[in-house]
């Protein structure tokens, strides 16, 4: 759709202008980060321990210090709005026990127990029973405890129909499981666990380009009969089982969790210094929901990459040997791109439409 | 203000029209706990164990089946629409903290953890900051770690200005340090630790009651100086140092965190079949802001006591020979009611305006 070059995409590309026309501000939520930086580096618990690329953080088990609890707290975003506007509520707390279950994974943690927050505008005891259903289904699933939460009855401050979802997952590991992201080394293979949609990140921005009224139309590219609300309420999978396969056969050194920021932010977050990521797009599908945003957007890489999965909804990095091997143990698995050395200049993640270089290329 | 029948309370009286004005349904809410149980009850993780009166949750400490991890989720309701409108955001985050480390309290729990939620509909990383300066604030005040957090910007969900915040905490405690509610007896004092106005709870009734252009007015009955706002906003205290006070001199059998419900939904909680609270309202003092709002507002008894928490923040059942060291151990701290035998017809909790019954009243 553009020369090649316009298809290099770069974590420090300047920002652009359509996320930020549908409302939601990357650069005010670095600038929020940097703030909280600020005022939790003042104390710090000392049970608490370091964490890898902020998708959870790890705290020593009471009692036995060659373990850790491991804690994240998500919400599901604004598929919420859409949820609520078609009136479908058995899916979104599947979302985000699902969202919260694969940012611990990240750490090779496995749940223990669940809390939830629901907020509403006006309560329905029936639509507040089906949201909550869904965690409860998810949290089985995950054979993770749903050990509390909160209903909030907030006039005033959301509209009546409307409703907000949060919740907070806490897991175990061992320490020594945790993966020592030092150990990726350029030749790596990233192995790429296929996305089944936006998941629960993008949605303020698919809401900006598909009004509405065209929700229950038939969505181009994608089965006879889904609409555009279905694909937008598809449910956010846990990566857990495919995690589980692919350890067994491979040496996992980091994962990535392709949540908000897309391949762009993430990946880096799981980087060691000197080491950068390649992706090649060609390697995976895009899904047809995430495609037609792309179009019907006119978003262009730096959009794609940074606001949505678009296709890639877990990353694991393994040594090139393993790449094989990690691929045939679970369906839709594939390797999507590869650690190169990283210097002074390179952006952390790179994107690139087709291979670019054959010879860095990871067997598999 | 009314003749002494009218004083009579009861958990179980007609539900009343005051916080319905106010756009909080409470029916709705206990119809929402009833399906949150139908659906809880169909599975439950072997881990889990039984809980006392539902502000927190218990699972067993992995490896050491003699402790228990304690999770409680919650919210500060309204409260943030008042701080928001006001543009003071630096105590909202230690309303939350304190909140949640009194909800684990219940089961003698000692904070080990917490994770904030934030949403806002257009971030403001000054705001953002100070709202999770005041979370760390609270954090370290209770020794408790400040584990990670989620902030969510959702146009569309919230209006511009407008923020929620809620949390989650874990903490931990040794199973047999667990109050056994069963010990509880008729003849036992309640002993009352004094609130400091709403905590929590209430806003959207007060601020049905008080409009917004009066918040910066003087508060009538309180000290010179003192608006509206100040008290409104006045933070939610940690009643962890009282209880640690008074269990070196007290056996203490129950207690409870006087939130939404007040003394008429959460001291039934922590109450075994057979028992009633009585409370006697001569015996402390209501703060002026809650004076205020029960004047206005010409609430009736049951909605002052199960809306507002009428002064009294925290509840302990101890022995009635106990009573007196009791109170001595902590400022403030006052004998408030007394358990009576709960015979069939009997509301769980009663508030007299003054001793109806010399004979049934505690040492102390």
């Amino acid at each position: 759709m553009s020369n090649p070059d316009d298809l290099r995409a770069s974590s420090e590309a300047p920002s652009p202008d359509a996320y930020a026309r549908a409302g939601v501000d990357i650069a005010a939520g670095n600038a929020a980060v940097a703030r909280y930086k600020d005022v939790t580096s003042q104390w710090r618990h000392p049970s608490q321990l370091g964490a890898i690329g902020g998708f959870s953080g790890l705290f020593e088990l009471p009692g036995d210090p060659t373990r850790a609890l491991v804690g994240s707290a998500d919400g599901v975003g604004t598929k919420i709005l859409i949820a609520a506007e078609a009136q479908r509520y058995d899916s979104v707390g599947a979302d985000l026990v699902n969202h919260c279950v694969n940012d611990i994974l990240v750490v090779n943690a496995k749940p223990l127990f669940f809390l939830d927050y629901l907020a509403v505008g006006k309560l329905d005891p029936q639509i507040a029973g089906e949201i909550v259903a869904g965690v409860q289904r998810a949290c089985r699933a995950n054979d993770c405890a749903l050990l509390g939460g909160e209903t909030a009855e907030m006039p005033g401050l959301y509209a009546v129909g409307h409703f907000d979802l949060a919740g907070t997952i806490v897991g175990i590991v061992d320490r020594d499981r945790v993966p020592q992201i030092e150990r990726v080394a350029p030749g790596d293979a990233i192995v790429g666990i296929p996305s089944i949609g936006l998941h629960t990140n993008g949605y303020s921005l698919a809401r900006a380009i598909v009004p509405q009224p065209e929700w229950r139309d038939a969505l181009p590219g994608a089965p006879v009969g889904t609409t555009w609300l279905d694909a937008l309420l598809a449910e956010h999978p846990s990566y857990a089982p495919a995690v589980h396969a692919i350890e067994t056969v491979a040496d996992i050194k980091a994962m990535a969790h392709i949540t908000g920021g897309g391949l762009l932010e993430n990946v880096p977050r799981t980087l060691p210094a000197g080491c950068k990521a390649v992706f090649e797009q060609a390697r995976w599908r895009v899904p047809p929901l995430i495609a037609e945003l792309v179009r019907r957007g006119g978003l262009d890489y730096t959009e794609r990459y940074r606001t949505l999965n678009m296709g890639i909804g877990y990353t694991l990095i393994v040594p090139r040997g393993d790449a094989a091997d990690a691929v045939a143990a679970w369906p839709g698995a594939a390797v999507v791109g590869w650690i190169e050395e990283r210097v002074a200049g390179d952006a952390a993640v790179v994107v690139y439409p087709a291979r670019p270089s054959a010879a860095a290329t990871p067997a598999g």
